[in-house]
């Protein structure tokens, strides 16, 4: 398990790193909410420019009650082509996927569309910053795993899901604070913009 | 008027630039099928990866009217935050926005909102590649409108539409092929990535 400040698991939970985190502010918020309030906390102050895409649907019928209103009467789900989040930051493209997930001991492949990892690999061809963002409700902590790293399990495995030891080997933990629930872009700072840092600490 | 190639439009169309295209081809297709049909293409062929975000929607009510169908029984149109279309190019984040105008002397500003004018210039802020696309149905021509360029008209007016001779004079003729209906990507590298060959054919 990577942490934000590039330190492993072990150097900050010895032996406790399965604890779940008992952080009660966030009960209740899903996700999808939390990220969204990240991305209106980023988008404010200049920090990033990401959303989450609207869900997209097929339309089948519409009234107009009334002159200016349209009412959706009938309107179906559609299975997604891309991930749910993109946007930029620092002038790089972005791109993610993000699911909760309640198993204790592994996330299931088919929580994700094929759609979805296709999408991910075509845009890391094209040079993205992309990843998943998994949280383990459990446990309450969210890992980003880089869509690298994602693809090269999922394309040499025959499971159906991922172990979450292999999670917290290869996934980075996300930070929280009341402000931006899901911090991703201190991770991304982390993995993608401070390498050469890291590099200098490892030595 | 500036063309794909560099070319102003006088090079090309000598007192006929404002004759109409008659590609009888294109006729009935609206501009988002064609820009969706041209974004299918650079997919297939991995030289770019953009989409149309789904229309965003506000959802009141769903049934289940079987156990594995959803059906959305109320939802509204929202207005949309962010442009329809955003992805990745050659590493660079690409976002745009495109509208029709059927006016032939002014393309109006209310046909575009101020959040995703906003949106344009935020995104602008972070270092995106970002434009318009609009096109003129009268004279069946589209124009790239570099967001740099549209912003500067737009904050320096008060008038509330842009005139066509400022979108002759400072957008860029979209190519369209059979395949390719509007070829925005050919436009984006005669713009951004060529610039430094289009300083040395002007001298």
């Amino acid at each position: 398990m990577k942490y934000p400040n590039g330190k492993k698991a072990s150097e900050k939970f010895t032996k406790k790193s399965d604890a779940p985190h008992h952080d009660t502010s966030r009960r209740g918020m899903t996700l999808e909410s939390e990220i969204n309030k990240s991305n209106e906390y980023y988008l404010a102050y200049k920090i990033c420019n990401i959303h989450k895409k609207p869900t997209p649907i097929t339309i089948v019928n519409v009234s107009y009650p009334s002159r200016n209103k349209a009412k959706i009467t009938e309107a179906y789900f559609k299975i997604p082509s891309t991930t749910d989040y993109n946007g930029i930051y620092k002038g790089r493209y972005v791109d993610f996927e993000a699911k909760e997930c309640k198993s204790r001991t592994a996330f299931p492949f088919s929580s994700i569309h094929a759609h979805q990892i296709k999408h991910l690999a075509d845009v890391l061809e094209h040079g993205a910053i992309a990843f998943i963002i998994i949280r383990m409700t459990y446990y309450n902590i969210d890992y980003l795993i880089k869509a690298e790293d994602f693809l090269l399990y999922y394309n040499s495995t025959d499971r159906r899901s991922i172990p979450y030891d292999w999670i917290k080997e290869n996934g980075y933990v996300i930070a929280n604070t009341y402000l931006i629930p899901v911090d991703f872009i201190k991770t991304i700072d982390d993995i993608y913009f401070k390498e050469d840092l890291d590099d200098q600490e490892d030595q």
